[in-house]
């Protein structure tokens, strides 16, 4: 059967900063199935940071989005048609998906949901790579002990707010550095972190840092990078870590930041800083899933996800990140 | 017995650049000795770029100079008298100890030099702190493997002259980055580095690199930090390691440097970065130090010290340091 299906293209490379008219609506037609292949109707999209810098004409460790094709990423849905005899229809399947509303994709590159009782969203989310980002960036990289203190920047954002609930579930005075006060009382008050700073309400976040880090930084877990990261700087402990996850105030730009050069800090306090990507923890996703999911389970993490609803809505869902107009997880419901 | 004595003292902090009108001289004279002290004769004194950091009244790993009082550093001289049961006249130590001619030091603040066949000096480079740093920073933190690309920034220094030749013993192409075609030529002819940059002598760094690092980097040791850092961040490999060793381009002021925001490098190629300091490895110290007087007897090591006569000579010797005019350990002799 053939499916008439919207599309979203890269109608241009963004330069400077990103907007929805570096996007475009297309008609893709899925033609009929060859053999091993799946026929899937999209039901959620994945919206995510890493996105922007996919626009860019930059060798990364993902290939830049090709112009005039449709954008790609994590999606959720059901299994209209299959010639994979991996897929039946109506079975729920994620993968990366072009931002269309049908797709034909070969079986290979889809994971049939596992039979549980959970939204189809929490697997691009908290059993997503969302949630396997804030695991072994967190767990592995950061290493927190209890006891310690942990700050997350971006807490908010979706990878944040599971880095931070983790923080406080090994026992950690656990910091958030969000950018409302909606954000910073749904922090405390919903997912148990210790204190919070809302980097756009004062002009001193250093003070601020001080006055909520009382034992200085033991983990800093970096979603935004830039000015943020430049205060935390001054409070790192002796052996402190850096999970360096992300850089999302410096991707929205060609424009190449500047900022004060630190490093001497990390010398005088013995500072590792490690980059990651959650792709080279592949092996222990299934680990690192168990787990999230059982700490799901005994009430001891929140999955937060903030859902537009109508394949419309994702041009401005992904620009909404770079505003900050999302709370967890960014998802569009089709 | 009583011994009038120079002393070197810290006058001033710089406030901006230091120069040697921040130092004055004294006279100090050394009283007789209490029971466990020592009487030394300092021979020769240790020149080292962390002095400057610790002109300023900041807090960090070692206590800030004071005012008034003399400078302290690496040092060796003679026993010339002892009321330490461990020390006897005319034997020589290393100890941190003032700038001055004559100094009364408790015994147990003093090492004994090994009976060893080698120079004194050695002591306090290549079997020194100086050698120390180098050996951990190179081996614990950059992990180099044969066949990989080792990039050292301020290589003609006493620090970065040795990690690159260590890193070219295990097998490593080695570059190094210094001020002078002399400095070059020093080390691609006489400590086997791979191939150089002279980084005052052509504006784009960057293309340099390129052309002597065709495989990219993949151990970075920092010495200096500031632009130099920066081309290099564009030619880490996946999974690199940078040794923060020092950063020597920024401690000579009082001015924030700022420089581009790189670090978005270091997610894309998961690299990691490391602050030390090698007091940390104290207890390894006698590992290293046997290991360094090894490969120096089988000549695989070669220690190159500058050596200025005089102590009226130790203040240029340390403002020096920061207008390259050491090739590898800065010593002033007595």
């Amino acid at each position: 059967m053939i499916h008439k299906s919207r599309a979203i293209i890269l109608k241009s490379r963004p330069s400077g900063q990103f907007s929805t008219e570096n996007l475009a609506f297309a008609d893709k037609s899925t033609g009929p199935l060859a053999p091993d292949e799946v026929l899937v109707q999209t039901k959620f999209f994945s919206v995510d940071p890493y996105m922007r810098n996919r626009m860019n004409d930059v060798k990364s460790y993902v290939e830049p989005y090709a112009l005039e094709q449709p954008i790609t990423g994590d999606a959720a849905g059901l299994v209209l048609e299959s010639r994979a005899p991996d897929f039946k229809p109506d079975e729920w399947v994620t993968g990366v998906m072009p931002w269309q509303e049908y797709t034909v994709m070969p079986g290979r590159y889809l994971h049939k949901i596992a039979d549980r009782d959970v939204s189809p969203t929490l697997y691009l989310g908290l059993l997503g790579l969302t949630g396997l980002t804030a695991y072994f960036g967190l767990l592995d990289i950061g290493k927190p002990v209890s006891g310690e203190t942990v700050v997350v920047s971006g807490a908010a954002g979706a990878v944040g707010s599971i880095a931070g609930q983790i923080a406080r579930i090994k026992g950690c005075h656990t910091i958030g550095i969000a950018g409302s006060d909606e954000k910073c009382s749904y922090l405390t008050e919903k997912l148990g972190f210790s204190g919070t700073i809302n980097y756009k309400s004062r002009p001193n976040i250093r003070k601020q840092l001080r006055g909520v880090c009382p034992a200085g930084v033991d983990v800093y877990f970096d979603n935004v990078g830039g000015e943020i990261s430049d205060s935390v700087m001054f409070y790192l402990n002796n052996f402190a870590r850096i999970v360096l996850c992300g850089q999302i105030s410096l991707y929205d730009t060609n424009r190449l930041f500047t900022g004060p050069r630190l490093l001497a800090q990390m010398i005088i306090h013995r500072v590792q800083m490690q980059g990651f990507i959650v792709y080279d923890y592949r092996e222990r996703y299934a680990e690192a899933r168990e787990q999230l999911y059982r700490w799901l389970k005994e009430g001891k993490l929140i999955s937060q996800e903030t859902i537009l609803e109508g394949f419309e809505k994702l041009p401005q869902a992904l620009t909404g990140l770079f505003t900050g107009e999302n709370i967890g997880k960014q998802i569009v419901k089709v």
